[in-house]
């Protein structure tokens, strides 16, 4: 498929007025700018981190999320890392650096795409002399671009195993919001419903942080794609009512074996999909594929605070002396996945032979 | 099993002390008095309808909800209307309240244990001379009676289905203030806890209602059984990591062959219960078999507002735009349970067959 022309389009600064007119992260007058998904879909409002720890504290507290985007805010936060560094010391800027791009590193632990920019932004690096802003940024802003294209041919790969009429349901927020744009799920989505193909889009709302509630309602609404929500719970019972051919979602690390972290509730959807022979299609960018860790089990799975359970929208919900267990990831076995959607290629039934012939990302 | 001995003690008026502390349905002062349930857990507001129409308000509008306790709330509504109609027309009340028994049957349309007290009250009325008020009031105590009873007995069954040290998940609220008294999944909970067999006890959420949050985390706590929220997201994961040997929930009907209509949710849990290999138990009065019906399919699936996916505690969570699709039950195949509980059994891998051995509910 030649995409070349449509690539030379792309940009991250510009969206394109295709059902995709969201950019969640963005390079304005030399800071990074973060569109606060916290505060979504009610305020529009943007954070500006000034250096490494704060751009970590966005990711940690999630300002912004999504693996693809904690990658490219990490790559740009870099950036801003490095200019501070080496105005306070032109000759140990590198050594300073590394100490920040460590923050970075753990600000999340489960998405691969944060370690990923990071090492390719280390790499890079190492070979400069001098100011490094320059360099620095031009790497960022390839990240990000490389990522949106990315999108855009996942988009169309995904897209073309979606029979016209199907309706599809996708869970948490994969779109322009979690990437550099597009998105990876939500850019299938995009690209099917641009072909005129989607007969109905449901979203699951994603307790507990409602991400499908708050940001792909929002994001789809906004880009006049019609939207219904589901609760978490109503997902089986609309597969057994035959609403839904497809269920699609992202990823935030597939290991070599084809294993997908991805967002808690993913997992379930396998199974139910499986149980009523539900499409079940995972969408990822190679920079999500792990292929050091053989399979899902050997991820860590990031717990997050029981408050978001037991509150909601800084609301308490849940009864005084409850406790909660709130991992915010799961992990579905290769074999439940019926195909893996990739930048460069789509997989069915992914297994490890299979997946060892993506082109590994670029480094 | 002789429970007559623990029977003689139990009463609607009297919780006992044994992990069961809360009533949501009593007879006061010739008033009937619900616990508003939409207020928990952060208020305990007294509502206290004055005629059928009112009752049947607080019915629809979830004041009182959970099957059993539907139709023991209905049943004392019965009294109150006919205090009002043998008030107005000595001799034509039976006519006027059979129009108020249809208001009150038409209040929910999915858990049967409403019409199945009804037609009880309706049944009792037709062979009162005189003021009906002593008879239905007594009519109605022992439908609260037999419910708690009944409750007592099942949690009996079913814990002794659960091997010391098992951990369980439950989901929606299906305890004291879903019944009489005690509750259904709930009650096995409570006896198996009381019988120290009980390592953990999980539940979900339950969206979008909340029931598992607000409900049934307050209940537990409140009868010193400690609880561990989960999204319904996580149960899944909850399984994969052999965290639960039992799913144990309620049910608003059961058909013939042993379909089970609950909570939405319930049919997802039972899928996943069966790839992970983990017990699940449906815990239901007799008053909820319906033998009318060959199989779940036939059943009417309430559908809520969206307005109950899209806000949250009357506060606004899903982007504008976005619409929802709210069923308030769904439906599991009788394949999917390993276990049905009632007071007169316990069922194992439940059929139409087995199912007609089940005594029949006492008219």
């Amino acid at each position: 498929m030649d995409l070349a022309g449509k690539e030379q389009a792309i940009s991250p600064d510009m969206a394109g007025d295709d059902h995709d007119s969201i950019r969640a992260i963005q390079w304005l007058e030399n800071r990074l700018c973060l569109l606060d998904q916290r505060c979504l879909p009610f305020e529009e409002r943007y954070q500006y981190p000034a250096d490494a720890a704060a751009a970590a504290g966005a990711i940690r507290d999630m300002v912004v999320r999504g693996a693809p985007a904690i990658g490219i805010a990490a790559a740009y936060a870099v950036v801003l890392a490095a200019r501070g560094r080496y105005a306070q010391s032109p000759h140990g800027w590198r050594g300073l650096l590394a100490e920040d791009i460590r923050v970075l590193a753990a600000a999340r632990p489960t998405a691969v795409n944060l370690s990923w920019a990071l090492r390719r932004m280390e790499r890079r690096s190492a070979t400069i002399a001098g100011d490094p802003v320059g360099e620095l940024l031009e790497e960022a802003r390839r990240i990000h671009t490389e990522d949106l294209a990315a999108n855009r041919r996942m988009g169309e790969h995904g897209a073309g195993l979606i029979r016209a009429g199907d309706s599809v349901l996708t869970h948490c927020n994969t779109g322009s919001l979690a990437t550099g744009g597009y998105g990876t799920a939500l850019g299938v989505i995009r690209s099917a419903w641009r072909a005129g193909k989607l007969n109905r889009v449901f979203a699951g709302e994603t307790r507990p942080w409602l991400q499908g509630a708050r940001l792909t309602a929002w994001e789809l609404t906004r880009d006049r794609i019609p939207v219904t929500l589901i609760t978490d719970n109503a997902a089986a019972y609309l597969m057994q009512t035959q609403q839904v051919q497809w269920v699609i979602v992202g990823a935030d690390r597939v290991t070599a074996n084809g294993d997908v972290i991805n967002k808690i509730g993913t997992y379930n959807l396998a199974i139910n999909c499986r149980h009523h022979g539900v499409g079940f299609m995972v969408v990822a960018p190679c920079s999500t594929l792990d292929f050091t860790l053989d399979d899902g089990q050997a991820v860590e799975i990031e717990q997050r605070a029981a408050d978001e359970v037991l509150n909601l929208a800084g609301r308490r919900i849940a009864a005084d002396g409850a406790t909660a267990w709130n991992p915010a990831f799961d992990i579905t076995p290769s074999r439940l996945v019926d195909y893996l959607v990739t930048e460069n290629g789509v997989i069915q039934a992914p297994d490890t032979q299979q997946l060892a012939t993506l082109k590994p990302p670029s480094l």
